[in-house]
This record gives C-alpha cells, structure tokens and sequence, in this order.
C-alpha cells in the first residue's frame, strides 16, 4: 500500500513533526509525518502478539525512534505521537480493553506504556476512527467538513468525523458502522459479534465469501465452482477476476453487497448527513483500478440514489478513499496534531 | 404540557436572558428563559399558515415582545433569539425551504424577518434538534455530554447531540433518526417519504396504527373493534386504554412497537454511542405516568440490552424526555445563549 515516493525529505518538512502509529494483528506500521499530513519516514514492524504487549509496546517505540533516524530528525523533534489500535478499548483512560485481533493483549495500559517507551505524549485512537481522520486530513475526505468511512475487510469499521472531531462516543464504540441493523427480521444473518442483521453480516468480505458459499451450495453454475474444485479457497479477489471474465454468480453477489452497503450508508446520510461517505478497507472490488471496482461503487450510488433525500443525496460525495493502507498511521499522526494544536 | 410553576420572576431571574420560539403547524410558542434554563414568560400564538411568513414573523416578533412585557423586561434586554422550525430548510442561510407541515412557506428567509421584527440577533434550528438541546441542557439529558433525542407522534423526528453541537448535517438533514433503514427487504414497509423500510414506517404513531388496522382486518379479536364500530378512531391513545384493560392485540402491537424502535435505537448506539437516548413525542404510551408507558420502556431497553454491545448498554440510559411541549422553545434559547457565549 505505502508508496514511498510519498515520501519527502526532512528539509521540505513544515514543522512541528508528529509520529503516527498503527497497530494491526500482524503489522505495525510507523510514520514519521509533518504538520500538512506529508510522510517523512516509514517503518513497518512486526507486532508479535505472542511476545506480549509490554514488548508490543517497547518495539512500537523503538519503531518512532528507527522512523526518526530514517528522517534524520531526533525524538525529541516530534512533537506528540498518534497512537490508533483496534478495539475494544477504553480512550479517555488510554486502555486496551478486549481486542479480538490481539489475543491476550488484555486491559494494558497502551496508551502510557507507548508513551514511556518514546517519551513523548501520546494521543490515543481507535483505528478506524483514526483512518478516518486520515481521509479527512489528506485523503479523499479532504474537501469536506464532514466525512464518514467505511473499511470493508473480513469486518466492517467505521470512522465519522464531524468538524475537527473524530466521533469516539462514550463507551469508545462509536462509528461502529458495521453494526448497525439493516434486517430487523427474525430470520436476518448473523454477524461475527453473533447479533442479527447487522450491515457486517451482509457486506463484509466474510459476508460475501458466505453469501456466495450458500448460492453455490444452492447449485448456481459458476466458473467459481472449477477454481474450487482445483483446491482455491473461495475470496472476495477470486470473485471480482470471475466477475471480470463474465461469471454472472460473482457478479450478482457483487453487486448485491453494493447495495446492501447503499442501505447502509443511507441510514447513515440519514444520521450523521456528512459531506462526503468513503469506502476503504481490503475487500478487492473496493478500488476504483479495475471494472469490477467501478461498477461496484456505480450500483452503491445507484441505491442511495433511491433511497435517500434528493437533497443529501445531491449533496453527499460517495467514493473511495485515497490512503490505502497508510490512512490509519497518517490520521493517527493527524489527531495528535490536533491534540497538539489543542494544548 | 406547560407547567407554570415552573415559571420564575425576573427578579430570580439569572441574566443574559434569552427567547426561544417553537414554530408549529398550528401553534408557534414562544418562551422568555434565562442563562439557567428557566422561563420567566411563555406564550402560545397561532401560527395561521393560512396569512403566509412575513405575517407570521411578524406574529413572532409580537409574541417576543408579550413574553418580555409579561415578565417585566424590555426586548433589549433580551441577548438573542433562537428559532426552531420544522424542515425543510437551510440552517446556514436561514431558510425555511419546503416545510411539509407549513404549506405556502416555501423558500423564505425566516432567520432573517424574525431578527428583523424581534430586533435581536437570531439563531436558526431544526425543531427536533432544538428539542433535543432542550433536554439536553435542562431536561432528562442535563447529566450527559452526549445524547440522542427521537420524538415520537405523527412521525418520528430526531435529535443528536455530542458535546455542544446540536448535530445537523450538511444539508440540514442530520438527525433524521425516523428515517433510518431497519428493514431492507423488497416487502418492506413504506414510510409517510414513500421509501421502505424506514423506522417511521414501524414505530410511528401512524404506523402503530395503520399495523393495527392490518391486524383487525384480519380477523384478530379485540375489544379496539367495539370502540370502532360505535364510531370511534383508532388512536394510539385507544390503543393505550384497551391495553391497559387487557386487550391482548393493543398490547402486543404497543410492545413490537417498542421492539422495533429498540432496533432503531441500536443502530443509533452503534454510530453514535451517546450517554442517553430520550424518547419524546406526543404518542400515548410515551410516558412514566401510565402502566403501559412503563411496560413500553422497559421493552424497548429489553431490545437493546439483547442486541447492543455489553458496554454500551451498561452505559447509555434510556429514559423518556422531561420537558414535554416545551423542549423546543427551551432548547432553541439553549442554542441561542450558545451562540452567545461563542460570539
């Protein structure tokens, strides 16, 4: 995803310097970013679950100190470190609570530890939220004062901002996008947190994996059947290079989960009314380089289109989000930088 | 609903004083109230659709002008204005565009000819949003920083806020939490805006009763079948009586009522995850007062404890509103006295 011609030297930098982190189940990424959102230095490091998140914790600083050296500035030239990491987690109190992807990374007080191991404050953020604030800052959400984001990968997150604020709610569960009910039926899909009718169980990349299992378990021909039979696993890419050679099952789960998605955002619109709704995340289709990607976005549209006031809908930008993978450590760096401004 | 103990004099009065109008189809109230929230003056003017905008600005004016004389103050002492009036309308230039319940006040400057006949600065709100900020500020959500008002009658009308913004959207169309996509199956219900599956198709005084209809003209028994064969209507409030006489059908139809209105409210804990959510409106069993009322609360919380995330429902309280008629007039002063202090 991290373009490194991005990248730009420490003498084009406009100061202060802010570090952004990422924290991910596999990956940590480590930005070194200025005050207008430009990546100075990048360094992905590994976050080792096994090893504990003291240790996540200590690596993660010693990441900052590495993305420093790289941009020949010094730690203590940073001016705050944006921290972001996946839930469940406690913001006011800088506390990982429960997080699903980070077995045993259980009540650690991540926000202070991180802290310690760069000695430099640190702001803390759900990830999400903080890809969010990177569309906003630099991203495709740049033009807007309002913006919502949707990651689409084997869940669904969910990022809303509002003016200058990042949209964390009371518990830290805000923007749960995902979550929220499109099937208020008794016989509605199940959602990986085992509730009913949740956008998630109908529009994630696991969704769509399901949803496609179950047509193909209901005997519709597809092309999807043969690269099955040759022992590929069933995936969301496996449906848009079948979709693109003119699978009709691919096809139709594709645009289906567009419009599931289209229902969603329109309850959305009707919520939050945003100047613009963003759609990230890894699921394939969600780009707008290949056909597939682009009639996927055309039929999310096409269902707010319907759906939604006119006058949102004339108003509201749908798209794609610009970051890629560099969204959560750029808007990580972005809201320390507001912290910082703040102080 | 407007309860004159709740008046105080002028002389208890804490200044700056503010006065808040409360433009409805067919009454307009309008209310003296001062830097705490309290009212020293309160009158009920037509509103008389019928004589068009400018009379009925000027009518506006004129009340402002009552209130003041009746608590014994002069209309310079009042430092703002706020304006709450249904939608359409476009906050930022003050407009009443095509207000569904006003017919023939359509694109009309109303902030504007309201400063011009109260001769004071004026702040301009959506009537949902102001009632919201009215509970928020002296209401059942004075303790929270957050919170989420729906208002329950014809329709349903919401009402977001988080911190001190009343939350209104890019086009003015934030909060519309009736219009919130619960069901998004091809057979489902269409709402009072033609599109299906909103939450005012389901949980609406309207809908309550056009789903009782349903249930009657299929042969359900009830004793709702007396009333309206000697000639009655069929209300919400009928529905309320015959329930809390034992009718099983009125019962059961106000209880998945409150089912579907707990889905709606999830849905709002999920993007929004405030400190409380108010239920308000005029719909009968809306209330603590009665046995049904309390029956319908606690169903709508069973509903979401079963379907929110376990932090969330530990956090948030649902509790119906305080202020009743009044909120609106009380929250577009709030709106006003912020605006104030922000100037």
């Amino acid at each position: 995803m991290f373009d490194s011609s991005n990248t730009i030297s420490s003498a084009e930098a406009e100061p202060p310097l802010f570090a952004g982190i990422d924290l991910g189940g596999t990956n940590t990424k480590v930005g070194l970013v200025d005050n207008l959102g430009r990546t100075l230095a990048y360094v992905k490091v590994p976050t080792a679950i096994e090893e504990g998140p003291e240790a996540g914790a200590a690596r993660m600083g010693q990441g900052v100190k590495t993305a420093a050296a790289e941009a020949g500035v010094t730690v203590a030239e940073i001016a705050r470190v944006g921290l972001a990491t996946p839930g469940t987690m406690d913001l006011s109190n800088g506390m990982l609570l429960d997080p699903v992807n980070l077995p045993g990374w259980h009540n650690f007080p991540i926000r202070d530890r991180v802290a310690h191991h760069t000695d430099r404050p640190v702001s803390y953020a759900n990830d999400a939220a903080a890809a969010a604030f990177g569309e906003f800052w630099v991203g495709s959400g740049r033009q807007y004062d309002s913006m919502v984001l949707l990651t689409l990968g084997t869940g669904i997150g969910g990022g809303i901002i509002i003016g200058d604020l990042a949209l964390n709610g009371e518990t830290s569960h805000g923007a749960e996008c995902g979550h929220i009910i499109i099937d208020c039926r008794d016989d509605a899909r199940i959602c990986s947190c085992d509730q009913p009718g949740h956008l998630e169980a109908y529009a994630s990349a696991t969704a769509v994996v399901a949803r496609t299992e179950e047509a193909l378990a209901a005997g519709r021909p597809s092309s999807l059947s043969e690269r099955r039979a040759a022992g590929e696993e069933l995936t969301t890419l496996m449906l848009a290079e079948e979709a693109e050679r003119g699978d009709e099952l691919s096809l139709e789960v594709i645009l289906e989960t567009a419009r599931y998605l289209g229902i969603g955002i329109v309850t959305l619109l009707h919520t939050i009314d945003p100047g613009a709704v963003l759609l990230g995340g890894a699921m394939t289709f969600g780009r707008h380089d290949n056909e597939i990607g682009r009639q996927f976005l055309a039929r999310v549209k096409e269902e707010v289109r319907h759906r939604a006031f006119p006058v949102v809908v004339r108003h509201v930008t749908i798209d794609f989000a610009a970051l890629g993978g560099d969204a959560g450590y750029i808007g990580a760096a972005g809201i320390a930088r507001l912290a910082h401004q703040q102080h």
